[in-house]
């Protein structure tokens, strides 16, 4: 009987979304459960677990031929596999790994949703073939994670990587959802674009396709973008101009070789690349600037491929 | 015969820092030889290999006794420690550990300086007992190291820890040493602090100690400061607010346990701390806030101690 799968696990706030992998990394089987948060989200790893055991028996899969499980949680967790909580679950302390290993007889691994997804997409994804990198999340936050030497850095209060709370600005005057004011999130997620663009409009009289936009979001705004609108152009230029220039900083710490941008506001392409590149090269230290720039390839499911290549 | 020593070496510009230490990280030796930097520094390393040799040969310490030699040098040096210039031993790339080994036939590892230093802070100085830290060096320039579960974080550059080219100033119109315009460098080294002093001077007439300072150095506003000195107040003020922002920014990308201070400036002591730490606590990610703060222990040994421990 030889080892040949493996789980991985991403807990969201409202879907756990499970894989089954080949230790070779293909993705043999998908599906969701809904996370149920109730009574301080206690069914949520034993509803994960009795899903995997139905899985293993509806494959008819043995548990010693299967690797271990990784899982994935929205909460900060340190190298020992300890959440410290995870407020969208209702999850005060709890080591996840050593839970679902009770329940499963099967080997656990646990690291925090963001950090996976980078692991993820450095495993099969846009990180492809580096070894060192950061991946940016753009959503409606900014999220982050920290690839050095094929690991997950976690530092050491499970915070590495939470780079959407890096100070950028001291003018701003409304709070991040963290409670400081400036955070790179305010000014680079689908609602910091989104923000800057209703700036840009409130600023001048000018005409702009954004002003006829059904929506002033992130993806009008690179819409316009596309159809040479120049406020668009504007707006594009000053978001580009804050994250290129916090990745600069962020690479005098950790020198990645590449970042891997994702979330939905990456859907515009490749053109977001070179607003973020043509700051970044303006600010970064010379020894940085061979790094690379590309966008995330495997969106929602970066977080089960890189929870399975925890346990591998 | 069993292995009870090793060689901590730190290669500088002008003098090679030697250390022979018990593998336990007892200083038993210390001594320095000249850097020769002729002939694109061809000597240095022979040199410092003949010196060991020596040593070995005075203290009648067999090879296999020592547990091996490691090496700081003043250049970028990735883990597979090779280094890609040092621009100040006129080196071009080399790898310095296989040479060191080739003279010598003792096993030799190699780190960048500043990432050495930290390594040796964390074993024996300022860091220790923490497990994940950033060494910043407040000397001519800013310097930096970082430390994560007990292990250098070199990057993909070995540009890891350079922290004092992060940029943290848009309006500064004089150059830093790396070409670029608003580096941490230019604000909390020893001269970013004499040019701030001058700043403040200049923008008023107040009478302060500073002006009957023999001279505008870091010490002399440092020294204004302990006296009560409102001025040097203001400059320290602004120093600190530029360091601990940036460094809460490190923090939620390495999000390390400590943080070392270090170089010449750190000779004002404990008031630095409290300065960079207010600062810090006002922009510091949720998560990072627990994070110390601690003077540099081990001066100019920092190097050899780190060196060492790079061995063992």
């Amino acid at each position: 009987m030889s080892v040949q799968y493996c789980f991985g696990i991403d807990v969201g706030g409202t879907t756990v979304k499970c894989g089954l992998f080949s230790t070779g990394g293909d993705l043999l089987d998908k599906w969701e459960i809904p996370t149920r948060t109730q009574k301080n989200g206690m069914y949520i790893l034993p509803d994960v677990a009795q899903s995997i055991l139905t899985k293993l028996d509806e494959k008819s899969i043995m548990k010693d031929e299967v690797a271990g499980i990784g899982i994935g949680v929205p909460g900060p967790v340190t190298n020992e596999n300890h959440v410290g909580r995870a407020v969208n679950l209702h999850w005060g302390a709890k080591n996840v790994a050593d839970e679902m290993k009770e329940m499963t007889g099967i080997p656990t691994k646990a690291g925090n949703d963001a950090n996976v997804a980078a692991l993820g997409e450095q495993w099969k994804g846009g990180g492809q073939g580096y070894h060192s990198l950061i991946m940016v999340t753009l959503g409606t936050g900014v999220g982050g994670g920290i690839i050095q030497n094929d690991r997950i850095l976690s530092g050491s209060n499970g915070a590495a990587g939470e780079i959407g709370h890096a100070h950028v600005d001291d003018t701003i005057d409304v709070p991040c959802n963290c409670g400081n004011y400036g955070c790179l999130e305010q000014f680079a997620s689908a609602t910091g674009i989104a923000r800057l663009a209703k700036e840009e409009l409130e600023r001048t009289d000018e005409d702009t396709l954004l002003r006829r936009a059904e929506k002033l979001d992130a993806k009008a705004v690179f819409d316009a973008l596309k159809e040479g609108d120049p406020a668009a152009e504007r707006i594009v230029r000053r978001f580009g101009d804050i994250l290129g220039k916090a990745l600069s900083v962020f690479s005098v710490v950790a020198d990645p070789e590449v970042y891997v941008i994702g979330g939905g506001v990456s859907k515009a392409g490749p053109i977001l690349l070179e607003y973020i590149r043509d700051s970044y090269m303006k600010f970064a230290f010379p020894d940085c600037r061979n790094c690379k720039f590309e966008l995330a390839t495997l969106g929602n499911d970066a977080g089960i491929y890189g929870a399975a290549r925890l346990v591998l």
